[in-house]
């Protein structure tokens, strides 16, 4: 069994903000040699996200309206997870909606998607460094 | 290491519907000879989903009411994406609550699995054909 | 490849609760003596979870607060899988959006986290022996 490790790392300058990172793991992949087996993508930051979903800007405007209204970030006052000096309460409460990791297929030496699937790194409190794990294993 | 992969296909006349696939993935598993390992099942659609929970048609009722109170498909103009000519701008919100996939350990040629749990792929955008990928890793 | 397999028990007094379960996840690892390779850890049952967030109970009381919101436990009358003689509607839909399952890098014989990241298992029917996963392949 092979097992490959990497990093990527963000700085979003926004709070909040979708990365379209296929490219960046299908590279990743080529470097790890694995042909078969399976491709581990997660958040290493527990205020964002990585899932798989259209790369359409509108519906990551609409992702972004509705997770507001879901888990509004404010008030920051409505959460007590501020009470320690932060302002992301929403932000753990949208990442936790979007997920923290995907597991993808990978046949043949390639991600093994459906016609429309990337990935994306979602960001709810941007501004500084934060990074993703991809973790690969397989033959 | 052996790995196994297999397409299950569907095709759901409504928008709408959830479809118990435990059967087709012990199927799968069987067939692959795999005893010791990790089984991947996924949707490979970005309005669809693959989930565990109860096989119990009023908590699939539930699921329906909630999902549409959460991320309701009208009116369909509320959704940035619909301007694309879609209609599924709230089946990619549904998908999300639901999830896109589920890993489960494969123990002694067996899901390992507690009593109630049962494996679904759950449609949002319907009446045409689309399909869940079985991956299984191990030995 | 190796592959190692553990269940671990819980009985939470109260309906719902969370339990930070990173050390027992950890002691796994290192009875099983893999250290390169992936750790499933998925809750057995199907209304109690497992996920990745901060171990700050602030946070977990805004968890509380926003699940109670979003999937409310009463009235119990508002849930078709309720005339099943159960009062867990609510709880099933919790689960659903805080997951069932995560799936964690192990790297030179560590769960590879990010600084903040760790486990818990959520209960939100309590008051019975339940169940966690812990399925760990590699080598």
């Amino acid at each position: 069994m092979k097992s490959y490790r990497k990093e990527l790392w963000f700085e979003v300058p926004t709070r909040r903000a979708f990365v379209h990172i296929t490219p960046q793991v299908q590279e990743c992949l080529k470097e790890s040699g694995i042909t078969e087996g399976l491709c581990l993508v997660n958040a290493m930051h527990i205020t964002a996200s990585v899932f798989i979903n259209d790369n359409e800007p509108g519906l990551h405007e609409d992702f972004e309206h509705w997770l507001e209204k879901l888990a509004p970030h404010e008030p920051v006052t409505q959460y007590q997870h501020n009470q320690t000096g932060e302002e992301n309460g929403g932000a753990h409460l949208k990442r936790t909606i979007m997920g923290r990791e995907v597991v993808v297929a990978v046949t043949e030496g390639k991600l093994d998607f459906g016609t429309w699937e990337r990935i994306f790194y979602g960001e709810f409190d941007g501004g500084r460094k934060k990074r993703v794990m991809v973790k690969i294993i397989g033959e």
